[in-house]
């Protein structure tokens, strides 16, 4: 019953099997292995996007912070959701690769920055005024960290507020696949077709062992990403072991296969959950997290009994009245299955 | 024919099948999987260091600049042989971590800085006069990038100039492993016992796929490694393949072994070539790198009947004069076979 | 009617005086000055701090930045009231000096953090969490941005609680003579025994031409941020006439006079206003600068008649509805006079 | 006998009077202050440059290491001479500014690059090669840290060396004014005629209080220098102390009469100083620095009698051998007396 976190999950067999598969023999090093010829292709054309630069890191944090760091002055203002991975969750990597950002946090419901929002905070920046900080760039995160998803739509409006201000705009995808699946949207039309300049890809939480992509649509920051990555030591010299994780996570469609199936145990998990009229949602289900509160004894009978997932703020403890409300986050995986799923719902069932 | 590099060998099957065997359902993550816990336990076993801190990242610039990092401070002096990876390979790297250090270049034969060179360069580093850069560290390579070994004595020799003038030192290990087994010592007295304070472990260019173990001999700046790792994007999620290969390159020794398959090919080929009096050697042999001059018609055979290696500098034609001299590296890698040396041995035998 | 900052007003007199007394032919340089060491020696005994490290540089924005960058690692979090001059007016300086820090905004009305929304944001901050941006220090500014003074017992309950969580915490003090004399306490008290550790000692908006010493309360760092002032470009060869300025400063209490001639003049403004029911006080009047509302046409009418000062936000207009209200800071100086204040008055004194 | 560095000498009395005279009332604070745009239309005049930005800093190092940022991505190599303040005096402040750039020496005899050696070393530096710290800028000193001056076709050959790679060239001129004496030349010819992008004009050294001005032939960085400058906290608020000073200095012409002054008073000492057989210029005397080599014995008598000058290096100590070789820097300046160089010249008239 792991529900912690799609990155305690393992790698799907497709994916250890293309490790071994590339390791055929010698092969030219940090990023001129042909396997990342293809994956450059394969890219273009699932984005529809035939000028796009493609490239690969092992980690999410890297692709967030060097796609900042090509898009905004250090000077410059960062605008995301207070959840947004870039703020709470990378112990400062975007200040430290743009050199001395400032993130302003945008609030909205549900972990979407509102259009309302965005403007407000941008024009709160005070244009051309040399003693404040600039603006700079917008990031958002889809699938957003509560686990909902923003539609085509929605990210075209805040784009497009970007847009009115010249401001370039990143999403942070490192759940893309699940957003993919949640709104049966095409990769192109999520991304550049709704105005999105740069997009971190991810892999790793949806079944590969460590490794993103970084799309740029506009290319003209390629080289500039090039000796970035190479500078916070991020090109990998046999990188054809990312290549090789990236190209199976394409082939035939498995990253929509892998998503769909974390979305699917999720929905499963949620109708259960809907059943039970002593856990709430926090936020609505809509891909493969979940956001609940119940009363800390189902809590602790669910924790004891082998179920594994977060209590939201991580400080929360299971020692405490009983019948108080705890947060917590329920995430599927690629690999979560019907059984865990139903032997959960058993565990939480009863309010007593 | 591959002597190009020994990042574009493979990896070795005993790292691939670990990769598999970890992938055995959920694991905890971001260095917390109990492989790590292993690996802690086996590298504080093999280097007789039982309070060493060891953390794990995917590449050998991100081992050197976070190590940098965490011993130098912004306004630092690096002293490091000029052909130092920090120096020329990592695009600045080392500056970046550590918030604007300068790099003073330390002369010395064969890849080697001296005692003698070192003491000067860091005696002609003004001492407490805030005008200028300040006295840092001290980073050496072994085995050097000229192919060379420091044995304890020599390292021994360098630490004593820097502990004279109390900066810590580093060795960059991304080829330590052909370097233990060139010199026959033990890596405790390679390291600590020879004064080194922290290490970058090399595992990727030995047959892993992407993972350098750094290993932190006064445990004090561990938890700002933690975060300068964490900060930098170095930290993956799914920890655990990074912990596997480590483990299968520890387990029987594994590590030395293929260092010593690289090193005894190398051996082979040194052989061959000290038969031929139109090769040079630019370097002594030593491990599994070697270095050689030869006209440029023996180059163009070569190179155009299959072999793979690179000239110095890589800027360097084919096109010219026949018989002008041109500079090469010939690196062996923990798969290079017999038939490759002997047929690019062939290949090079006779002068015309 | 110069109302606009206290960056408008000239320099006193005896500090133009002191400027040219220290043009006496050769002096040594970069802060050796025998000026510097009579300085440092009175500014320890105006703090009561015989240990005290004391430094001088041209800006406020050094003064605090530095200040920040040696208590604040660069993964650490500065907590500081939202309209800080660090967050709102230094360009991203601290995060510049700090190497990428995060500035976190906590709220307290009429410019004052209050000690739980302290405790609260600190809390709100990981402890040991490697995923996060860590705990860093506190800055606060006194007097505050909104013309209020924090009182020392103030000042203790917010040091007070960064105590209670081991971090430091630094005072902008660039109208610290102002807060001085709003609240009658004495240098020492209003700092190190309130729990201050370092110290932005204003001179510039207090009738300096450009100066601001900087008081390190224990001098661990002392050293660090002399290297810090040198490469941040801000140690000045002819430190003499920063030392001048500073002593003049000083000397026989100008400091103070010249802050109680502002806050005199300020309280008289004040006196006027609170006669005037159309005139509302945003923040209560406390020292040398105040903030008013009132409707458009007056603002009209006064800033188009010869007064001068600054509305809230710098993009309001005067174009617009005739009553709707207007926010505006009015600042008095060390040289405003009674003339400028009554013919102020006299030109908001009708509605209409 | 001052002479140990124009940094010792104070300011010329029009400087001061015109400090007095800034002082008159209220001014606009950050570089909005009339004076300011009358010294910015001076400057556009003197370097027939209408186009040209103009802005004021407090110190010579605030100069140059902002000028480098705006001109040097953060993985740039800064090529400059060994002896280049930037590279020895301050503290790293051009990699701190740039974000981590490295400066890579170009040797030359007397203070001055060859082009044949700053070709050389562009060329060593690999284009385009992502695994290297890219090419940056080049920065030239004039006057030269060895006292000799480039002229401007010196300084067109290292221009146009740059050109052939694309590089921007900055001019540190501290001793801009000396160089212009030293040489005869106009500002134009000596800068942008010779393909200088960026200047920094010295103002402090040459009787100013601390004061220099950047300025920038191609505009098109101004606003990134204008955001740099008061994120590095170098925007005065009472800036126009700072304008005050540059006005009066460029007035009649007083910066060349103050240099003519000192270069005047140095030749009258390396007249001197050419009549002793035991004296020995190590660089070639032209402006107003001159680096002399003489007996221990003679040293210690002279700076025992009374003359202040810094031997070389720093750590050179007058105890030793009496008739060992000690080199040492004379400096005059603007208020150099002649009665102070021949007293100097009489105390070191005799060998024994």
């Amino acid at each position: 019953m792991e529900f912690g976190s799609d990155n305690n999950a393992g790698a799907a067999p497709e994916i250890i099997a293309a490790i071994g598969k590339a390791n055929d023999g010698p092969s030219p090093s940090y990023g001129s292995d042909p396997i990342m010829d293809r994956v450059r292709d394969r890219i273009r054309a699932l984005f529809e996007a035939p000028e796009a630069a493609v490239y690969l890191v092992g980690t999410g944090t890297a692709a967030n912070a060097l796609s900042l760091s090509v898009n905004c002055a250090p000077w410059g203002t960062v605008y995301c959701h207070p959840n947004a991975h870039a703020e709470t969750d990378e112990c400062g990597a975007p200040e430290f690769y743009i050199g001395g950002g400032k993130l302003k946090l945008v609030a909205g419901g549900h972990g979407k920055m509102t259009p309302d929002a965005l403007a407000a905070a941008i024009s709160d920046t005070p244009q051309g005024d040399v003693h404040a900080p600039q603006r700079g760039m917008v990031t958002l995160t889809n699938l957003t960290e509560a686990g909902t998803a923003y539609s085509p739509a929605e990210v075209a409006a805040l784009t497009g507020v970007a847009r009115k201000f010249a401001l370039p705009v990143h999403m942070d995808g490192s759940r893309f696949a699940n957003a993919i699946m949640a709104t049966g949207s095409t990769p192109a039309d999520m991304t550049w077709r709704a105005g999105i300049d740069i997009l971190s890809f991810g892999g790793t939480k949806n079944g590969c062992l460590g490794v993103e992509a970084v799309v740029i649509f506009d290319p003209a920051k390629a080289w500039e990403f090039e000796l970035r990555r190479k500078r916070g030591g991020h090109l990998f010299s046999k990188h054809r072991y990312l290549s090789a994780q990236i190209e199976a996570y394409l082939d035939g469609g498995l990253w929509l296969r892998l998503a769909a199936h974390a979305n699917e145990k999720a929905k499963r998990l949620a109708d259960g959950i809907a059943a039970l009229p002593h856990v709430d949602f926090i936020h609505p289900p809509a891909a493969n997290m979940l956001f609940v509160s119940m009363a800390r004894a189902i809590h602790r009978r669910a924790l004891q009994s082998g179920a594994h997932y977060y209590l939201h703020p991580f400080a929360a403890s299971l020692d405490g009245l009983d019948d108080e409300r705890l947060d917590a986050r329920l995430v599927c995986s690629w690999c979560t299955t019907d059984k865990e799923v139903d032997s959960f719902l058993e565990l939480i069932r009863d309010q007593g």
